[in-house]
């Protein structure tokens, strides 16, 4: 399969007396897809039951015409107004008991069966009158579940789905109070219609009580994207997406993505590195106008596995975002190189959002492919200077990596039901030791939590996966590949609960966590060796061998033959001593990347990327700032592409 | 006219005993004014139709024999417990949607038309009752509009005030819905009936939505104050006032001002410098006694705009106030220095807030004139030394100054609808380039968004001014003087929507802003020559002549003629590099004052200030700290008067 | 009386095959108490009316049978969810007007008459059940008042029962209008009726409002606690205690402990260090695995004074944590260290919090003297060993110190209504008075507001006393002790409004504070020949000697005779200063300690600690990190006891 470009449209923002020039132009720069219709619910519907699908009829015909294929997107994430007039109470309500009104977008709660049924209705039509169009070579379901923090909703509608939800699960509520020890504080209930939503309590509630609603919300995302796929798949044969986000937890992708096709994700590496990354102010200014050099590519690693191999970034920044506290421009360059990479990591497509700046609204200060005068935006030139090499580049590809490195959202719930520690979370753990294999010139896979075949990797990485079922203990217990687990793993039941015997538990791996602290960030707990312990630690016990001890002599890594276990939060020395080790000792060459220079390997090829503001010598040469390098193995190809 | 002084009273606070005494002292104090009633409403009005005028018939009575003259202020600001009974709903409404309830002041909704009944009734029977009394020399409406964040109300009379607001704007919302380009996110509205208030959304809500509201929210106000002013107009001759505040811009002042004969204003150095200066840590610390050396000037300045030129401080802190995070009592001198300051801006009047400091209820710790055990305080003494100074002082005078700065309250409510960057403020950029011009010992004018005669001015500075009417690009693009743009002049248009041509489409000036964006803080973006643009920059194109370029060659400030476009945020050695050039090149003389000296020219003087806490040698001479120099223009007068 | 040892037991949670074991263990620990039931209303009666007490009959006939004594705690502060359905009104209410629900604990409000009849019915049902029983040694009501800010409720329940309390206060509301000064603002009542909360005001309440409302909010605690002691006295003649809480001013504890036999406080050294002792970040470092070194000694002379001799430490930490920021795991010794240093102060029993780590719910990272799996906690092996060494250890001793400090709830109340500086605190200001006399080397009783009775001390410090009635003035004024009074010092009359004649107006002591201002803390104001007054200051007038001065000269500390007036906020080395000069001149001797090693005289003994992560040289020879040292007066007894 070729590698390719796309672009996001929205025809109704413009007059139809342009549509066609647009398209011509997205064609001409190179551009296979065109992604439509996301948001246009009010101009589809514009009142109830008065469908207008005359425009899109047009839009598309006009797209499709120019050679473009495109990906429609169904209107759900834009209720219109008079969708609420219809059902006040689809208003999802934030964690303080405040309605999260009307007026930007998202506006509606899961779990209210009022508003799903509409979204059935508009799916259906939608699905309906496009399923067959020649044009449409894919799907997309509703936008980015869960942006603006829309997945736990504090509703009515919320709380009667959640008591559902916990009958089912737990069959009688003894067997519920006993599962959540709601001994605790007398918080015992005599039936599902006294559970509360886990709001508004005078202090924290039950863990186990705030885990089974962030399940529950996530569940509830997941039977709503089902529904709709279920709509479309009757009617169509074009493959199904949805466009995740960064550092978007709230939700379980990898099951979501069981009902999908393709996994896309939006991808705004200078909004990121501003927002979410977390980089202290060093290097947010080091890379403020390039991204974080290891951000996007985990995404693409986790969206790759999401999609079951199949995945494209639907949303790539093409310049100043709107949204983050400073919106620099990227460094001439960026945008080349953030497509590069994402091919590099197997994409099958990369779409620019969005086509043309919107003057007016919300985004109007997110940049565009072209400016709002029409003119050519950078983001324009440097998509064009990526089809052009896209001509002769070869195809898309992601061959096993040697190293695997799971990821599972419910431990990432249970981490923030329970950090224990401010600001300890499982996402970061998990980046930290991804950041860290990248920086070894490593690639990653990234695995899923029910993976249970890790055959042809040489290491797997399972940092922090505080409920381990049995049967995954008994897999890596009998892998081949050398498995690193800790700290936390196994370290709670499916209820929350703290196990007897205490963790890990594991077969074939004497080691007991006798105590857990937490340590603030400015005390590190150095280790012999080089490297340190940060903000997290555990005391262990057990006749493994040390790996690494503490300066005071405590254990800190121990190992019984491929198993080792991390008794800590290992800082950056210290994660590239214990994989640099494993490395070795599994016969994985590795290397030492500074700064902002990074490489990943393809079929063939390894494809280098300098995230740096400055030129920078590689293992493969020189390499400007912003530079793309594909190295053909063994021997470089060609400098710059 | 001669300069004058006075003082706020409460003859309501204190036993009847003592108004005479008191009055006698403020006229041997050498005060003028004094006002009173502005919180007086529950002893006027104790409940619903009980009207008790006679104690305050006595009180003016008593400060009118003593030789003062009484400023009377409508009590609106706070109505009584009774009036809340009546009227539950009159309460405002927080962006929260939290109730604003009784128990301190203000806690009305101006669009509560039962509210502005009782506000219309209260003002009708105190006009009614004085109107023609000869000791009333000026009036005041209600206090502080805005005080404590009360401009905008999230309220249901809000709303149903907004929605016609709206109809009236619009006229359909057909047009509405395609000046905000509510298609945007499928947020078309079918009437005017469906718009919400633009709080409690999901994620932000429309640009064009929310500056609607920061206009309506306005408007309220300078209609509230505009029903006062028409009933006192009815009964009386005497010159009406308002007592703005410092920073603060949720309302248009010049629209309001535009109802009443003499703009007044509550200036406190002190509480200022700790609580919205916004200066860095060394800053607050040097000038902690002493307040900030640009801000009360530039207050001075711009009231004195808003009131055509007539104006007063009816509030001067007199020692340690009670609401500031931390409250120092003044370096000695301040109280008269402050005085002076405000004269050399062109006050009439400058106010002490209060007469005699009250034990009790929110204010205890505010100082007043007098202690509460009716000792002297030190602001008594400074004022004694004022007054005696004022007997053979010039007169009130305030002629042109060389340099212009425009200050547009509906700039600052678009750049606080969309900063674009964490922290970028309107009222910031303004105030900057104001201290900027003050540090070159420049006197300068003020002027509203609304003006379009801008002859005999040499400079005219326009920073920021985000949406340029048509007429006002005309104006200044003919203009003789000087003109600075930029940054983000006519980004917007009307409805907050980017226009094409892309900004600042000027006549005469060759220049397009091509993209923006913002920057951390902590990376300035160098110029060539000296200085820095800080947290925002905008990409330049055009034929126009580079006056200051980036280190990295590209254009920052152009320029064509007498069109100057200043492409970023200035930081204070660009802006002293800018504006002295300008200077030189319009024949004007500059200095270069340090530290916190400061000087003003008014007729036949240059009126010098040391705002520092150290003695300073000036132009004029050695000043001592908090010292005040009156130099005759070429000669020196005296030192410290 | 012997010192004693104990912990908290929680049958209910665990299997009742395991009890015997359990209480076995206890016993050969050498545990004498054990505390239950205080959480287990909803297993004692799990639906209206069903009552079972046989499992607590049985878990009680256990723990006595293994020669334990059983502390028997009323249920009241978890009240189970089938209260709540029948009282649903009972919730309290936070300030911003939010409910505060089930799903945790302490989810009342004390004003609500329909919970208190359910709190009175329970404590009879138990009181009555038990009252008799042989292995009941004493009782506790309730849990940990006000934990989780549960004091200060805003519901309609506290609204009604404020507007009585009020009006018994006052007797008419013109009285309380004119006593808070409500005519400041209009803010003047017709009827108590119309009085609201003091929440949800646009700008601060009047403090008076804001002071009687934590006033009511105390009583009602007092009067809740009252009506649980009066019934269980009714059945019982054990003591009855209830368990305080560190740092924790929002009620009247001392009018509680009126009502009680016992206090006891529930102290987690490394949780308070975390959260709430306010050290700075090196501080917060250094003593992070042992707890502030003066914190605990604070509390435990503040609960002697509470308990009028009486007091146990009822909840010791035993282990990391669940509820800091961080959970650091103590230093080995600690848990001995800290039981030591309660003896030292006098404490009967030291109770370790809990038995057994529970696995479940909210505390699951809570540890215990057992970890889930039964085996023992660090915490148990340090007990045991404190157990060993109380055999041939000396009785419970607390003679009278030669150094009182006055702490008064109702000033907290004050100062936290207006602290007039950002972070001044009440607590804060005596702490560090506590800490200073303890770094000297002293032994120190806390003294309530109420006392008159100062005789024996040769020092009685009374910081920050805002409202002094005038018969504690005439007796401190009378008394043999030097006196140190300041700042603040009867600033404010009993309604909160500043006397006439200005404070401290305190007899025999010719001072006045004439002014008052708060500083910035980054801007000390230095004092000749040491030290400095760091945010807040005062201006003193008066004949009184100068003890200290500013570095400009103005007066700082003023004395006559024994009365010494401290004119502003003192750093340590001020403090330091003046007490060593005071000490000298009283005839007490002094010692000069650092770090983490302090001192406490008991008879015949002075107790040594060493907080310290170091060892470290003392005037009783070298201790090691977390040492203990008995020391025979005027001769060491053994080193490490
Ligand atoms: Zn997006
Ligand atoms: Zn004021
Ligand atoms: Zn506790």
């Amino acid at each position: 399969m070729k590698r390719t470009l796309g672009t996001c449209y929205y025809p109704e923002h413009w007059p139809e007396e342009i549509w066609e020039a647009d398209a011509r132009r997205m064609a001409e720069t190179g551009l296979t897809w065109v992604r439509v219709g996301e948001f246009a619910w009010s101009r589809i519907e514009p009142c109830e039951g008065k469908l207008e699908f005359d425009w899109l009829d047009r839009a598309i015909e006009t797209l499709g015409q120019a050679g473009l294929k495109v990906v429609l997107g169904t209107p759900t994430a834009t209720p219109p107004r008079w969708v609420v007039e219809k059902h006040p109470d689809m208003i999802a309500v934030d964690a303080d008991g405040k309605p999260r009104g009307f007026g930007s977008r998202r506006h509606y709660c899961f779990s209210h069966e009022g508003f799903r049924r509409e979204s059935d209705r508009i799916v259906a039509l939608v699905a309906g009158r496009y399923g067959k169009n020649p044009y449409i070579a894919a799907w997309q379901t509703d936008n980015e579940y869960g942006c603006h923090d829309t997945i736990l909703s504090y509703s009515e509608a919320a709380l009667k789905a959640f008591r559902l939800w916990l009958e089912t699960r737990y069959g009688s509520i003894e067997a519920l109070n006993r599962a959540w020890g709601n001994v605790f504080w007398s918080m015992e209930y005599a039936s599902f219609d006294e559970i509360g939503l886990p709001n508004l309590t005078v202090t924290e509630p039950n863990p186990s009580h705030t885990l089974a609603f962030r399940r529950f919300s996530s569940d509830q995302v997941v039977g709503f994207n089902r529904r709709q796929v279920e709509i479309i798949r009757k009617v169509s044969d074009a493959p199904i997406s949805h466009n995740y986000m960064g550092r978007f937890t709230d939700f379980d992708h990898f099951k979501v993505g069981d009902d999908l096709e393709i996994a896309t994700w939006d991808s705004y590496p200078l909004g990121f590195l501003e927002d979410r990354v977390g980089a202290d102010d060093a290097w947010q200014r080091a890379f403020a106008r390039q991204g974080d050099p290891d951000f996007q590519a985990f995404h693409h690693d986790l969206y790759r596995a999401v999609g079951k191999g199949r995945w494209w970034v639907m949303e790539q920044q093409p310049g100043p975002v709107n949204w983050a506290p400073h919106n620099p421009a990227p460094l001439p360059g960026m945008m080349r190189l953030w497509a590069w990479e994402a091919y590099a990591h197997g994409a099958e497509a990369v779409c620019y959002f969005r086509w043309r700046q919107a003057p007016f609204a919300q985004e109007q200060m997110h940049a565009g492919m072209l400016r709002p005068d029409n003119a050519d935006a950078p983001a324009l030139l440097e998509a064009r200077r990526v089809a052009d090499e896209l001509r002769q580049a070869p195809d898309v590809s992601a061959p096993r990596a040697p190293v695997a490195l799971i990821f599972d959202y419910d431990a990432d719930f249970a981490w923030t039901t329970q950090p224990h520690g401010a600001g300890l979370s499982y996402f970061q753990l998990v980046f930290e030791t991804y950041k860290a294999l990248r920086k070894l010139g490593l690639s990653v896979d990234i695995l899923r939590g029910e993976t249970r075949d890790f055959s042809g990797y040489k290491i797997v990485a399972a940092p922090g996966l505080i409920y381990m079922p049995q049967d995954l203990k008994k897999v890596l217990a009998d892998a081949d590949a050398k498995v690193v687990l800790g700290p936390r793993t196994a370290a709670r039941n499916a209820d929350m609960v703290i196990p007897v015997p205490l963790p890990p538990d594991m077969p074939g791996l004497d080691v007991t966590v006798s105590r857990v602290e937490t340590m603030r960030p400015d005390m590190p707990m150095p280790l012999r060796g080089g490297g340190c312990f940060t903000g997290y630690r555990e005391e262990l016990e057990g006749a493994a061998d040390t790996v690494f001890e503490l300066e005071d002599g405590q254990p800190a890594i121990l190992r019984s033959g491929h198993l080792t276990y991390v008794g800590g939060w290992c800082d950056e020395a210290a994660l590239k001593r214990l994989y640099s080790e494993l490395c070795r000792d599994a016969g994985i060459e590795t290397m030492d990347l500074e700064g902002g220079v990074r490489c990943r390997d393809t079929d063939g090829f390894r494809i280098w990327t300098n995230y740096g503001a400055e030129s920078a010598d590689t293992p493969a040469g020189r390499m400007e700032a912003a530079g793309v390098l594909l190295e053909r193995k063994r021997e470089p190809v060609r400098s710059g592409i």
